[in-house]
């Protein structure tokens, strides 16, 4: 099978590179890039030069050959699916292209994962081609496994690949407000503070994004403003079935790789113990919930109870790792997720959506262990 | 004036090495360590070594003189108030000694910061020696200083300098609680996320403070369990005038200095907006309240609208910086501090405490701004 | 093919257990420890923690199974190779058992990289089966490729995995001294500066790799000192057939992964340039002496020019990446290189080792290309 | 006395406000920016925010004042004494002008560090105005003391203040260059192999210094090619007496503040000894030279035997620490600089130099002890 990247020279784009270079039904990689066409990922991405005569990571011809930036509509033209990693509203047209052609386009901006309204709020765009929406699905596979693959029995289709802090907010709160584990309270919000690498900010060099200016240093942004918002309230309210306050803080930390969301749930008829010591009570019930919930799903791991999520275990891993927990008085579920931004939340995740489309095994070229450091 | 450290050579009782060599009115510094009595300080930390005949960071003879750690006792005899960086339950006796002997003993452990029930609920001990609870205030100069400075007054008094999470969100808590700017809902509870840098862990090594294993990771711990819960809500308690529900999450991150501290409070009769966009009602009522409340703080900043705290810009100094956020609904208030943990958050507190016993100016000797980077 | 690891919870061990994890031609990994029997490999390392069912990162079967910690006895009698993770002079009985049972042995400590001399002088040991060393070879393989092969076809072999230093630097220096490229001074001396991620100091914690200590600094160790000063001196002296002074300083980087050697060799009769300005004489000449010389190794990068080779762009894979340079006066080579301490450093040559002891193609299981960040 | 300061909105300029500030003999400091003026201070460093009415952090009024940044010429005209932290060639203007003005300038830029020629081969530029020369004088105190003192007596004077990576190697090579220890092989070239923060690249945003692009990796940049080599050349010629060729590679390391400069130096008729284990001659005699040569320098420290140099020792201080060793043959002499490039590397020692200029004590303003990280 042939493959092409539109976009390949971002963050996104290149991680798509790596994991497709090493994916065992990946025969051939096709990049683009619009704006330079003609150069080599490796003038970008010296990380890819291979040796002469080298073979493929997953044996055989080496899927990324010569690694050279084509125009988009080439690589289009060679591909049997595509993966758009391009800012939002530049991808729209050539998905319309791929499903003229026949061919299904997973998109990892933000283009395809909103409704029109608030693609419009958020974005301030508008759809180009709103028929395309009827081949459109949300790529979050445990939300959407049945849809994605029903909707691809059909034809081709445009994936939205979700954003990396909807990801792991939603599998966070997935489980209880679908009505596993304790009852939330009526109404009740979800908190989710977040954390990402500085990976996620992408390649462009920025005042914030100078080492000298966001390493050694923790930083909220877009508090109240970020654009994930509607996304990660879409979700919840679709799982609760009611529309589901969000309050969420991103906050950028001083490492490269990974998001950790805390996330906070009321419950319900909670009459919060008096603060007399450590909560003792501990969180295995709600735990156990969340094992059962997630038990057939390859990619989320529930945490023995005593560990604490922490991005440093899923590192360059599609896991979405869950530790589920109480607060000392018993009144809030507190879950905490961990996802290599870069992976279950851009070009893993993506890879899992064609593995999805084209029938491989879900986890085909997303099977290596977490790097330990 | 002469000052004393018991536990010099734990990391808070370091910084006060540090903070007090440079103090104006400090003319000569006196170090304890039980446990190493005889060695220099200079042994654990060669970043105190002087050249022979170096003057004084404040000028005049070195306050830091030899460096050798004698007993505490020596210590106490020589002093005109003492610091004890120790272990929870290491310093009580410490105390006693130095109000005996009429000298001021502020006290960096927990030791005197809780009642007694708290106390055994989360720290499994009892005082040694109630009566010298008579002579006790804790130390958050903001809420308290009226308290210390009146004690003071009368006698030799006993600080319980506060807990590092304890001054960050009660900061960043204080004036909306207290009345000022936004009406929390009924009974609100506080949610704080609060991130660390990994000094908060001390000086002793261990598995989870090992560098591979901690940095480029943020993890989560105790949660619902961590220890400055009790002071957390007894001092949110006491600003509300109700019991506040405190739900609270720590976390490590790979970073050395500063306390990133996230609170969040509903509001009172908050018809919370649909999601239809970006928040555009700003926060700058909140803010300027808060800018009012904290008017004659010396280190408290509110910040500008359009600025998020940040640990990278209280570094090395006492400030708390503060901004000041709504959600996108408008429902929760949003507010953030900073501080660096082993300055306002532990030896530039005790500095600011010192100077209010003493009569200087607060700001004395803690007046170096936050370093760049 | 089954594999078994003694000393599986270290660092070094850890590493293999991932990259043989994916391996496609192992089919079962054995797990020993002696310290823990019983316990399993994810109590010290979450990261390997599977879902039930899950298969293998190569497909089929999953070879960590259970990921149990057993007898290095028992690990031996069920292994078809055995690789040894073990602290200096605790391996050498491991070894003798595999080579008794007819079964390999690859050593990734000393024991195996000196002669009896040198061992004792630098490590204060003696060996104990001094017979073992004729099925023993010295395992780096651009430099003793034929060598291993030609024993490994007449029995069980003892391989003994190279250093990390003197991986870098070996391969930095081979081509020059091996007479390829520009002539060094008679008798020059070879001086290698070099930097070591953290995760080269082990698993053990130690107030020298406590994050605060050494995050954010950089500092020399072990200066004339350290143990890879004879094997560095050894192999040099073969390649030049004569002995070659070695000045050797490591220094530790606030990082986790990987090693650079900035390595200068002064050049024969080279009446260096007058300092009148950068240097305009490029390397060039001496850059395709390399590329030529390293053409056939898979592993070994020669960067193009302009480029420098760097920690991060070999980060968790096989590859040493060498760029080639000369200072501006052109009286001395400087060659850098970079490699991955705990890969090509440690687990992944161990790793091409089995690989062409056992016939494999040399890059089975290391084929992936680095991780971007 | 009123300091002015051109160019304060970068990393230098904005480390001497910080420095400046807390400069006892420094009532009043005046920001120039020639790119923003009307701006402040504050709005690209918010660490510099100052509560209304908060008291200078040397006491009495603040002499960052309003912290606006206005046109150089009203700076210049205000100012007792002007630093000047341009790039390279946009100072000369405003030395003359100051000179003129009988003010002295602080050029941190290369403008004053060379000679003519090696200006314009190694900056492509020619000096404007050479007759300022005759006021001119290389500010590198340990070495030219009592010359910035003697010109300064007579007159206004410009300091070339000297580069960061001349600083320490400089410093490093200085007394055995001189005659102090062991003797160096005759035409003995120095290798001065150093590391550098990423805040010695500047304010600026580029993608060498993009959080993701340089965290987490060592690279070596400008081999060879370098602009200090003319500068540490002119140095250690100067010192020796004879032309010295300098070997000088610099790397970027992942962290913020801080040069490591490992310098290699040749000894005089050293029989190296055979490779037969780790130096027990240890370098103790050379070490007591260094002390000798340096018992006077108030910020050059030499560690005691045992002890390396490294950055984190002297984090936000003017302290040079130097440790001095043998390699394993005891042929090399092997010495260890560590200095804050933003301190002694930059604003501390233009510091300094305005203290000799001035007549205060060297130290003024330059006390306080090395942060402990």
């Amino acid at each position: 099978m042939t493959a092409g990247i539109i976009g390949a020279t971002g963050y996104a784009g290149a991680e798509l590179v790596r994991l497709l270079s090493g994916h065992p039904e990946i025969g051939r990689l096709y990049l683009a890039s619009s704006s330079r066409p003609g150069q080599n990922i490796t003038d970008m991405y010296p990380n890819f030069l291979e040796k002469a005569g080298a073979e493929s990571p997953g044996g055989g011809e080496t899927p990324l050959a010569a690694g050279t930036l084509e125009e988009p509509e080439k690589v289009i033209a060679a591909s049997d699916i595509v993966f758009g990693a391009l800012p939002a509203g530049a991808g729209e047209g050539y998905a319309k292209a791929c499903v003229d052609r026949g061919v299904s386009y997973i998109d990892l901006s933000a283009d395809f994962r909103l409704d029109a309204e608030s693609y419009r709020a958020w974005y301030g765009k508008d759809w180009l081609y709103p028929e395309l929406r009827r081949r459109s699905v949300y790529g979050l596979p445990e939300l959407y496994r049945e849809q994605i693959r029903a909707l691809a029995a059909s034809g081709p289709v445009v994936v939205g690949n979700p954003g990396c802090y909807p990801t792991a907010i939603t599998l966070a709160a997935y489980p209880v407000l679908a009505g596993s584990g304790p009852k939330p309270a009526p109404d009740a919000a979800v908190i989710a503070d977040a954390v990402s690498g500085v990976t996620g900010a992408g390649r462009e060099p920025g005042r914030a994004y100078h080492f000298p200016e966001c390493s050694d240093s923790v930083s909220p942004y877009k508090v109240g403003a970020h654009r994930h918002i509607p996304e990660i309230t879409r979700n919840l309210s679709a799982i609760a079935g009611r529309p589901v306050p969000v309050v969420f803080t991103p906050h950028l930390g001083p490492y490269n790789r990974g998001i950790l969301a805390t996330v906070y749930i009321s419950l319900d008829g909670a009459a919060r113990n008096a603060a007399s010591g450590p909560n003792t009570a501990n969180a295995d019930a709600a735990r156990l919930c969340y094992e059962e919930f997630y038990r057939n799903e390859r990619f989320v791991r529930i945490l023995p109870g005593g560990l604490c999520a922490a991005t440093g275990r899923v590192r360059q891993s599609n896991y979405c790792d869950i530790s589920v927990h109480l607060d000392h008085t018993g009144g809030t579920l507190i879950v905490i997720s961990a996802i290599d931004n870069m992976v279950k939340g851009a070009a893993g995740q993506a890879v899992q959506n064609m593995n999805i489309i084209a029938g491989f095994d879900e986890s085909s070229g997303l099977r290596a262990f977490p790097a330990l450091f």
